[in-house]
């Protein structure tokens, strides 16, 4: 599987006429090899030269840590906290013959620490963004992948049933998270993405963080939240009523309601990113509540929470099978309160898989 | 407090003859405004001009969720998903006279992406590294923030009590770290910023991830963690004994105890942080484990769990009161395990006071 990605990448990057590409820790890296690393301030950096095996410059307490079977060859250049990480920069840009030559990045994960270091052990060399061919790479997930993605999904809305069971007035937003997080984690995640829980007129704005603010009846809340398993995030929303809610955010929710279910009615082979926006953001609009959808329907799912295919007005990215993103319109209108219902679809040869499967019936607790 | 710290920044900045310094979202923006904002897609940069208000880029969504007091003025540049972010990056640099300008910026947090929008609409400009000033501006902790580094190693060493008091043989390193990342949340955690739980012959790399290995009698195993409290981190590592280990781990358990010991002991205002990891690095040589020793003695601690000072040899950075790090020597012997013991301390105006209370005797599970 790895040999074939690293395949794919290297076709790509020759159609670039890139003589490397070098990776940050993160999903890319992920994705062609099966390392899970993090950045720190010890920078660790992996070249993928268009000849010969890649190359990885790392702390040596990182190397230590490698499995004992990488997927392909990998020239290892550590370096110790004594002598920093300038030698391995040089020796591994020598190696790789690095100087004058067009090495692609990834802009939003590479920091101005390795671009300058880089810059400096590879004198006239050419840094160009090479985010959008690897976004390329990923963009269809394959059967293993989406097995993984079923699973966070399914380990996530399985702690949100059980956390959401035992949620009652008097409850704050922090502590509905905690508990969530906690039930995750039981349930097998590997790692907990993201969790928002906000009631009351907080929900008006789609961003807020958990509060102490406690729970009173007649809030909406809103839970937003995402496991990961095998690197691969779930990202579901659903809101709640606790007790009777304002009459118009009844209608609201009925709105917003048919909004999801017209957005991921949209979803097929040979669409436009933007028509599925346009879909969902039509029910919102002529129920008369266009300004106050103030976000995208939705972004790409996988082993980043927000990848590509966004889907917002302006991305006339066609839709092919094995995409995978979130259908997440929402209506906030202030000092009252918002509702957002978020589901995650993968596209398929005739039409779109609804991933999650949690009920979308406003829920009274 | 946070008006202070803008008037030490300007003071630094001014030194420096910066025109302009731009924070990512990260911990010295949450230092200088208590703004707790996490880098995304979306990009967003706090710009900090010498005169004038500080003006904040930022997606729409994210400018909603803004607390409604923030601690000064803030110019704010918020965009749409659908308009994107380069118009505001553009009105920003416009506003603040960016062209040709001297910006320092931070090369451990600001990305390729918010580095290659900044030259672009500030045409001429110059970027500097400024990371080690806004280290220095953070480098000695107030009273405010020990007390919450106080509460996230109490959070921290509590949870570690619960979760070893019910670990057994038989228990996966995996269990053994959700069930200490839960009792951590349950404690109060803001967040858990990590956990290492490896056992057996894994110790002998001290920064491998906890993995399925059922935990056997004999074995060492060694726990590093941290929770977060206030946007504050602990840090703490102890090595437990599983049953009967193997007679030369236990050696090195008491050498690595003096070793911990000896670099504490070192800690006072005005030493370089070098001399503290020679202190327990001499230790450990001279009790013939020096090449197993293969990582600083330690690294500060505050709002990043890995900051300045580090303490490593070359660091010749002298030591003052209110710096707070970590003193965590230990061994690691391939194939047979390692050991680790690591303590948070501050400098103290006469000497180092150890925040971290954990016993540290070899406890046997």
């Amino acid at each position: 599987m790895f040999k074939t990605r690293l395949r794919r990448l290297i076709t790509l990057q020759s159609a670039q006429a890139l003589d490397c590409v070098a990776l940050m820790p993160g999903p890319n890296l992920r994705y062609l090899t099966g390392l899970a690393m993090h950045p720190s301030e010890r920078p660790t950096l992996a070249l993928f030269p268009l000849h010969g095996s890649p190359a990885l410059i790392l702390p040596l307490l990182e190397a230590q840590g490698l499995p004992e079977n990488l997927p392909f060859e990998v020239r290892l250049f550590p370096y110790t906290d004594e002598e920093g990480p300038q030698g391995a920069f040089e020796a591994a840009a020598a190696a790789l013959e690095l100087a004058g030559k067009r090495i692609g990045v990834e802009f939003l994960q590479m920091r101005v620490l390795e671009l300058r270091r880089l810059e400096q052990v590879a004198p006239g060399c050419h840094i160009l963004a090479f985010e959008a061919f690897l976004h390329e790479l990923r963009a269809r997930k394959d059967d293993s992948e989406l097995d993984q993605m079923r699973r966070a999904i399914r380990i996530t809305e399985d702690a949100l049933s059980a956390t959401i069971a035992q949620v009652h007035p008097g409850q704050t937003e922090e502590e509905i998270a905690t508990e969530l997080r906690v039930a995750m984690l039981r349930a097998g995640a590997e790692e907990v993405a993201f969790i928002i829980a906000v009631a009351g007129p907080r929900t008006a704005s789609p961003h807020v963080s958990p509060s102490s603010r406690p729970l009173e009846s007649g809030d909406v809340l809103i839970v937003d939240c995402g496991a990961v398993y095998g690197g691969y995030v779930a990202d579901i929303t659903r809101t709640f009523a606790v007790g009777a809610i304002p009459a118009e955010l009844e209608r609201v929710y009925a709105v917003v309601r048919a909004a999801n279910e017209a957005g991921r009615a949209a979803v097929r082979p040979g669409v436009a990113a933007q028509e599925v926006d346009r879909a969902a953001r039509r029910v919102i609009a002529e129920a008369g509540y266009g300004e106050y959808f103030v976000h995208r329907t939705g972004h790409g799912l996988g082993l980043e929470v927000h990848e590509p295919p966004y889907i917002v007005e302006g991305n006339e990215e066609i839709l092919r099978p094995g995409m995978t993103f979130t259908v997440e319109p929402g209506v906030y209108i202030p000092a009252l309160g918002g509702v957002r219902i978020e589901d995650d679809v993968v596209v398929t040869s005739t039409g779109a898989e609804t991933l999650t499967t949690y009920p979308r019936e406003l829920t009274r607790l």
